[in-house]
Formats: structure tokens, sequence, C-alpha cells
């Protein structure tokens, strides 16, 4: 696998849940690495409000982790 | 994407909640971004109780990082 | 939406778990605030297993929040 | 709804997993409190492998509640 | 139940791991007692992908309480 | 079962997120140990949306306790 994961830390909370939702698609193509299988199955599923629902959840326990690692993006000064 | 997440910390629980709602139905619009296909798509599951379950799922584990980042709204002073 | 969580600190963990509760039927009534057919649709699940120990986990997840903003209702003293 | 939850704290990690287990009942109790449906809903349910590892589940995320109120039940002393 | 957890520290992450494997199959135990029955029913279920997933996930939230518990086996002196 | 885990320190991000998948894989193997019936129950499954985005959850819930034991690949400089 490439390259693709360096740093957890990101400028802004959206850049970082922008990140989470990387991670989570990492994490499917791990386990499914062919992109053509891949792009085929999701057709079929990517107007089902389950699949949507279970994809954000991923995103949600990924950008849990993200969040902590910026500590929340809060201003070291206050 | 546009800008739609540039802080975590809200002025109240209830706020915060709200910004978790928010961020699970961002999650699923980065999945889906086509709103009309998401709209048609909704509209067969939004009495569907598994569905709310499972999207007030997600929104439970986006709140947890609300609420951590804003230290649970906890008054500095006490 | 009217106001709802005013604050996550209970004055015991039973209450706490009552918040927990409140916080994941809320979590469902943002995503279908028709309260009519959110009644309609529960009445067909409300007997089904597999939804109960499903709304069982919402309420879990919203907890470990409520829990850790009342520090687990340790006494401070000790 | 009578006390059932007065404290997190137990004496022993066994102590805390049978009160995680406790939790998780009581979770399912608050959305249908009508005894005698839940019993035979469960019926049908408890002989179903799905189901029990989503019940385990709950279990688990109530444990990690229970786990950390009890900071790991590690000896103060160390 | 017999005594069956009496410290969450293990010597090793992966003594931890089984900790938690064991963990999730005690969550299963103290929903349905009856062993017999849970094998047969587990004999459907277990060349199933989606039950062995789901299974999976309840090992990876017991295995953050076990590893959380063991300060994720760092050694003191770092 | 084979030594497999002797530690949860990894060098980078990237690192920590594969051992979350050997993690991941490892949990489903604990549950059903013979390779051969796990690879030909797997194939059913690998194009299946809803099995993938599964297993993208265990693998997110596992990649929190990583990045926490790692601090989050923190440089303890800053």
């Amino acid at each position: 696998m490439d390259i693709w994961l360096t740093t957890l830390i990101t400028k802004t909370p959206q850049d970082g849940f922008e990140l989470a939702i990387k991670m989570s698609r990492m994490g499917v193509k791990y386990t499914q690495p062919d992109m053509e299988k891949l792009k085929s199955g999701r057709k079929a599923y990517e107007d089902n409000a389950q699949f949507l629902i279970a994809a954000s959840q991923v995103v949600a326990i990924n950008y849990q982790t993200v969040a902590k690692a910026n500590n929340y993006w809060k201003s070291k000064k206050s």
C-alpha cells in the first residue's frame, strides 16, 4: 500500500473531518483492494439510506480519533 | 465542499447536540453528494425505526466528540 | 426545536441514565420530527428484540458522555 | 421507574461486568416497559447468534463506562 | 455465575486481546446461559461473515477497555 | 495461537492503521479459526458494501486504541 497517512494533525476541524472520511474509505480499501469491484458494488448501495448511515458511523468513530489527536483544535492560548 | 465546520465549540449542550446532528448529516453527504438521490432514498426510510435508531447512534458518537471538545460545558469556576 | 438540554450534570447515576435515554429519543426526533409517523412506525418495532437492543446501544453511548460529564458521580472527597 | 442505579462503583471487575449487563437490560426496559411483551419477543431471538452478539456489544459499551468509573479496579497503592 | 474475571491487568498486549475475546464470549453467555442452545445456534452462523465481523467489533470494544486498564502495556520507564 | 501482538507501538500513523487492520482480522480468526471456511465464507461477502463498511468500523475502533497507545504520533518535542 502506498503512503497515505503521515500525520493525524490537521489545520481545521473540517480538514480533520475530511481526513476521517479518507480513513473510513481506506478501511474499506484494505479489505477489498480491487477498485473495480468496489465501485460496482458501491453503485448498488449508494442510494441505500441504511448503507449511508453505516458509513457515516465509521466516519464518526474516525473523527473521534482525529479530533482528539488535534486536541479538538482548541487554541493553546485559552 | 464548502466550509461548514470551523469550530467544535458551542455555547450550550443543546447547541452541541445540534452540531452533532449536522456532523452526522455531513458524514452522509460526503458519501452521497447528490442531494436529489439522497432525498428520494431517505423518503423510503424515514419512517423506519431501525434506520432512525441507526441515525441516532451516529449522533450519539458525534456528540461524544463535541461534548468532550467543550469540556461538557462545565463552568470553569466550579 | 424547543430548549430541552441545558446541562449534562445530574444528581445521581440513574438520573444520568434517564438523561441518556432522553438524548437517544431526541436523536431520533431530530431525524423524524413528525411525532405521529414516529409513533406508528415504532408500534411495529417495539416488540422487536433487534430494535430494542439497537436502542439500548444508543443509550449506552449517550450514557458514556453523561457519566464522564459527571465524573462518574464520584464523591469529590475521596 | 424504581431506583436501580445508585452508584457505578463495584468491588471487582466481574461485579462491574454484571452491572454493565444490568444497565444493558435496563436500556431495553425503558424502551419497552411491558415485561410480558419483552419476554415473548425475546423468546424468538435468544437462540439467534446475531441478537446475542448485538446484546454483547451493548454490554461492552456499558462496561467501558463502569470500568472507567472504577479506575479499572487498579489498586490505588501502585 | 462462577468467578471468571478477577483483574483486567495482563502481561502482554496479546494476553489482553485474548481477555477481550473471553469478555465478549461471557457477554453472550450471560444473555443465553444454555450452552447447548448456544452451540447449536452458533453452528449456523460461524461461517457467516457478517456475524464474524460483528463478533470482531465486540472484541475491539472490549480491547479498548483492557488496553486502557493496562496503560497500553507501555513500559513505565519511558 | 501463535504470538502475533507484542506491542501496540508503531512508527507512523499508517503503520498503526495497518496494525488496526491486523487486529480486526485476528478478532475474526479467534472466532472462526478454520481458514478454509473463512476464505470461502468471505468470498460471498467481499463485494458486499454492507460487509465492507462493517469491517471498516471494526478497523476504526481498533485504530482508536492504537492511536491512543501511540499518543497520536505527536512529537514529544512540541
